[in-house]
């Protein structure tokens, strides 16, 4: 279903009704650019940490509009054993709704542009009728203004015509506007005179001749009169005065109060139906999902925070549960049999053995997409077919088990090790940004740092790596780059040999992150205020985990169903101790699988080899956190991280454990 | 006429013949925003040296894109003494026309595209179908990537198939691409032995592959076989291999030459069309236009320079004469008659007395406007009637003649005072931007430069000055604002009376221009590596007055048929001197007269006053200029300001001065 500015109001029950009965959602979101700085490559590096991407992203992506949002509300009939499916595309423009509200200006790429204007997208659907939107700030300030306004006019005998600002004094005149002001009186007292008469309209003017107007007549005219500002034809504002009893100014005072409320939903718009699908917490789906979840909250609620764990906190509480389906695809058991883990590419796979192409029927009055004609692209259908292919792998996960089971439900414990970590795109060994906790940090040993004139090419790097064999390069700008060895041990021998170099450097990754973190110390030193602020920052940080602005976002009531808790979470106080330091600890003994199991599969370009912390991890994840919060552990929980590669779903299920 | 990508190269033709013919076009501008910082209001102060807001525009306007150009052109038939016209609406839009191309970010702003939206605009047309461009240094770049690619190709013996950076010697071929390239020597021998075959196409590989095939085959087979690189359908990139003989190469050779010519050519796209407006020398119409052509020059030559001087420069370069209909409304006599000079008002004000509505007709095929049914903010309409407006006006100024004549040329002598003199918008003493020389510099002694809490609203300013009578408010940021006093004497009592505020701060506005100027100094100092920098541009500048860059503006050959000779400039040596200093003394009596005139009319919000600097110059301009400029006094020419407000061209054809 097509969502627009005109039609938005009346179908957004049908929204709400859609999430409330759904088993899980599927999202998509088409923006106007992808990167402002960096070219695609440089923005994704393969040696990324989760820290450095996440920056990146928000330093470069965030200025351009969310500008499409599909969202598919997938639930289960067991009775006919399928899927009903309702789509809905929304158009989103951030039009300003007064000339008093946020004027936002965004970005465009002209390559996504262009690319989205091929796939035929409707730009005129946007910019004329996209839905608007408020993030919390600006619903929290628009609110404040009408509260203000309200609170004014109902308090200690003040009129509705006060200004915020009014004075309860005589106001002072500027000469020149004396005779102007002089004149409106006298009509007053006319118009107070004359019984016919009730209402009277002032000439256009000014905004100040208005706000002296307004002035003038709170301190003359304290009760009897109304006074309210329309606009002419031509847009012209002028004052219209009338003649009231205590009941009519009341009467009216409600209209307006409820005429404020239905702008003030309007002016939230598509705002709702984000926080709709927060307050559901349900299932999630989407795939490749960061920049889709990173825009969705920097845009309906909140600029994103400096820091990434402030970022998975915020995660958390807009969408409680997410999973990624190139991360699911490029994981164990699917990993072996799924080689093209884009959109397309995938959806086409999973029709196909051992996969079963999923029963899905649009709900009735709901259109529905034909997967053979793609639209690819489109939010909306781009959200469907993520939810077919969440379905159908989900499903082949119910055949390793014993009985095989044909469906499995987004309820299900076979899908939880997927929960909340996000695919990041293009990063050799860290397959995901995990929204639970610290991220895997791998040893890197074998990687080089290397800087070299700017001329220089892949293939340079290729002829000075010539003798270490196999190499892979990673850019990271247009004089620098990682380079991984095949082995460890070569690293020591390569900075060795380049010692006398002149038109080169390599250090190790070791030394280059050690580098990075001191030149940061001293950029910080600049000036000492900031440093200062860095340092009180960090003492409160650590005794609380949850600044007041993260509360904020937490107070619409979840409505919680499962063991996954995280949602339910309440500010709380953080004990700052020796295991708060244990959970970034990590054995070398993992770290190296990590490493190898990279480099084993570094010739792959985009699907990165992905592994999940697993063991048992899972069965008995959700009451051992909920156990943890009771004992005031916080959001920083001390799971050590499992070993990687050997344990996965797969094995697990082969092993013999019967997971429901 | 609508002009898209589509079918721009079919009817480039008509736009050079339309230009080529007429006697004046006008030009209109419309933008995917207005300011990316301050609001309007701060954008253009009152009391805003041209200086300042010309680096105002430059930082918060020229991210956005100008993605419609209006071009009408008027060509006057004296046999039915009427003119005819030819409308062209361009929508502009730099979609990347390679995968190296420049892949232009551009903002947009909320409130802008809401009021297009308003209006109708087709934002599908601009996105789908605007047609590219490049501007000089794109071009440039591109051509010469063509060129090495040829001269290389073309160069001892070399082959097309050597990519720019292949070297002469076997390449090295990384251990894991050895077993690849091997097979693709195999199959390549393969071809050479068989008689039968031709061609042979190669397997999609990726883009190192390829690189390694061309440098491998490029030393291994010097002659005999053409390589060539092209796309599957779905988009994936192959080699093929022909065998050729040396004609059957140099016939292949041409053909790629002739399409690589067309392909720059459309790369370079829109721009042609503002090449051939520079080229020829026409005088070119505009409603306020200084956004207009900054965004012009911006887009489709290059980035605006940093001093407002190298500004005027490059305009002059590229719109050897232009006339602001705006200033033109402004300026007497014309100011006493018309009261709102907005352009949809001035074109409803000049169709009735004194002034005669235009005889304008559409050329055969082209489509005419209507009037009546306005479709403002299409750039090609609001071209359309900024011509209107200025033909109404060049001959009511012909009425004043004895005799009287009806129809005024874009060639008479009568309009030149008006030529290269941009409307400065809501400046209250500075009525215009001149392009031929420096600008005026009134003294603003009544005015007083404000500082004070941000919560001080327009009200507490006048209440503060209540006790020197009127006063003008021009807001510069939430904490200042300049205050103009009706009696520069009262401007000493005022900073007097101030010295003990606590919470606001009254400097002079001398003061305050003094401070600033120590201020930028003191920031120049920071690092003295900056410094020296500008102190050797100083020192450079004072040798010649044209950059070597701006020469490049210049290459274009004009087709000079009037005495404005500015555009037949050639580089010239500037001697600085003693005149050059001269020419920015000002006498204090000529400002004066500027302060009391622009005190007078204080009142008028946009319609600021506007006196062109007259007496009898415009009659000996052009001769006078030129004789100059063979003396080498190049462009910062040493015309003595006239005196202001009273000799306006007005009285002068009052007084009987015979101009045509």
């Amino acid at each position: 279903m097509e969502m627009i500015r005109s039609n938005f109001k009346n179908n957004l029950h049908k929204v709400y009704q859609a999430i409330e009965e759904a088993d899980f959602l599927a999202i998509d979101g088409e923006f106007s650019g992808i990167s402002d700085g960096p070219s695609v490559t440089a923005l994704t590096n393969g040696f990324d940490t989760p820290e450095e991407r996440y920056h990146k992203l928000k330093k470069h992506s965030m200025d351009f509009l969310l500008f499409q949002f599909g969202l598919c509300t997938f639930k289960y009939d067991s009775t006919d054993s399928k899927y009903i499916m309702k789509s809905f595309n929304f158009y989103v423009f951030p039009k300003p709704f007064s000339r008093t509200s946020p004027d936002v200006k965004f970005v465009c790429q002209s390559s996504s542009i262009d690319f989205l204007a091929n796939q035929g997208f409707d730009f005129n659907k946007v910019f004329r009728n996209g839905i608007p939107y408020l993030n919390q700030e600006e619903e929290r300030q628009l609110r404040e203004q009408y509260d203000e306004k309200r609170s004014q006019s109902n308090g200690a005998g003040a009129l509705s015509y006060i200004s915020p600002n009014a004075s309860k004094c005589p106001v002072i005149i500027p000469e020149d506007q004396k005779k102007f002001i002089d004149k409106v009186v006298e009509k007053i007292e006319d118009l107070i005179q004359n019984e016919e008469n009730k209402n009277l309209d002032l000439e256009p003017c000014t905004g100040f001749q208005r706000k002296l107007i307004y002035q003038t007549l709170s301190w003359k005219y304290p009760k009897g009169i109304h006074v309210e500002t329309l606009e002419t034809e031509k847009k012209e504002r002028y004052i219209v005065i009338s003649k009231v009893d205590e009941e009519e100014r009341k009467r009216r005072e409600q209209q307006k109060h409820a005429k404020e409320q239905e702008e003030l939903n309007d002016a939230v718009g598509f705002s709702r139906v984000i926080h709709a699908i927060a307050n559901s917490g349900k299932l999630v789906i989407g795939h490749n999902m960061l920049l889709d979840v990173m825009h969705t909250i920097h845009q309906f609620y909140c600029p994103l925070p400096e820091d990434l764990s402030e970022f998975k906190e915020v995660t958390t509480c807009v969408f409680p549960r997410l999973l990624d389906t190139k991360l699911m695809a490029s994981t164990q058991p699917f990993k072996d049999i799924i080689n093209n883990t884009s959109l397309a590419e995938l959806e086409k796979r999973l029709k196909e053995a051992p996969f079963n192409p999923p029963k899905v029927e649009s709900a009735e009055g709901f259109p529905s997409y034909d997967t053979a004609s793609e639209q690819l692209h489109e939010a909306g259908y781009d959200a469907y077919i993520t939810g077919l292919c969440f379905i159908s792998m989900a499903n082949f996960l119910g055949s390793f088990l014993s009985p095989p089971k044909i469906h499995v439900s987004a309820r299900s414990k076979l899908i939880e090790p997927f929960f909340n970590k996000l695919f990041l795109m293009r990063v050799m060994d860290i397959p995901y940004l995990n929204l639970e906790g610290p991220d895997l940090q791998p040893k890197r040993d074998h990687v080089l740092h290397v800087t070299f004139p700017k001329e220089w090419k892949t293939s340079d790097l290729y002829q000075l790596f010539s003798a270490f064999g196999n190499i892979q390069v990673s850019w990271i700008d247009d004089t620098s780059a990682f380079v991984s060895l095949s082995q460890p041990e070569q690293v020591q021998i390569a900075v060795n040999t380049s010692k006398y170099a002149e038109s080169y450097r390599i250090q190790t990754y070791a030394e280059y992150v050690e580098k990075k973190h001191v030149d940061k110390q001293n950029k910080r030193k600049w000036t000492e205020n900031s440093w200062k602020e860095v340092e009180r920052k960090r003492l409160k940080t650590q005794c609380t985990s949850y600044s007041p602005q993260s509360r904020y976002y937490c107070v619409n009531s979840f409505t919680a169903t499962s063991a996954v808790g995280k949602r339910n979470m309440s500010p709380i106080q953080e004990e700052a101790g020796s295991e708060d330091i244990e959970s970034v600890e990590i054995s070398d003994c993992e770290l190296d699988q990590t490493d190898s199991c990279a480099r084993k599969n570094s010739l792959q370009p985009e699907a990165s080899p992905a592994v999940l912390p697993s063991s048992l991890k899972f069965l008995i994840h959700g009451s051992q956190q909920l156990e943890r919060r009771k004992q005031g552990l916080g959001f920083r929980e001390i799971t050590r991280l499992a070993p990687l590669g050997s344990h996965t779903v797969f094995n697990l299920i082969k092993c013999g454990v019967g997971v429901v």
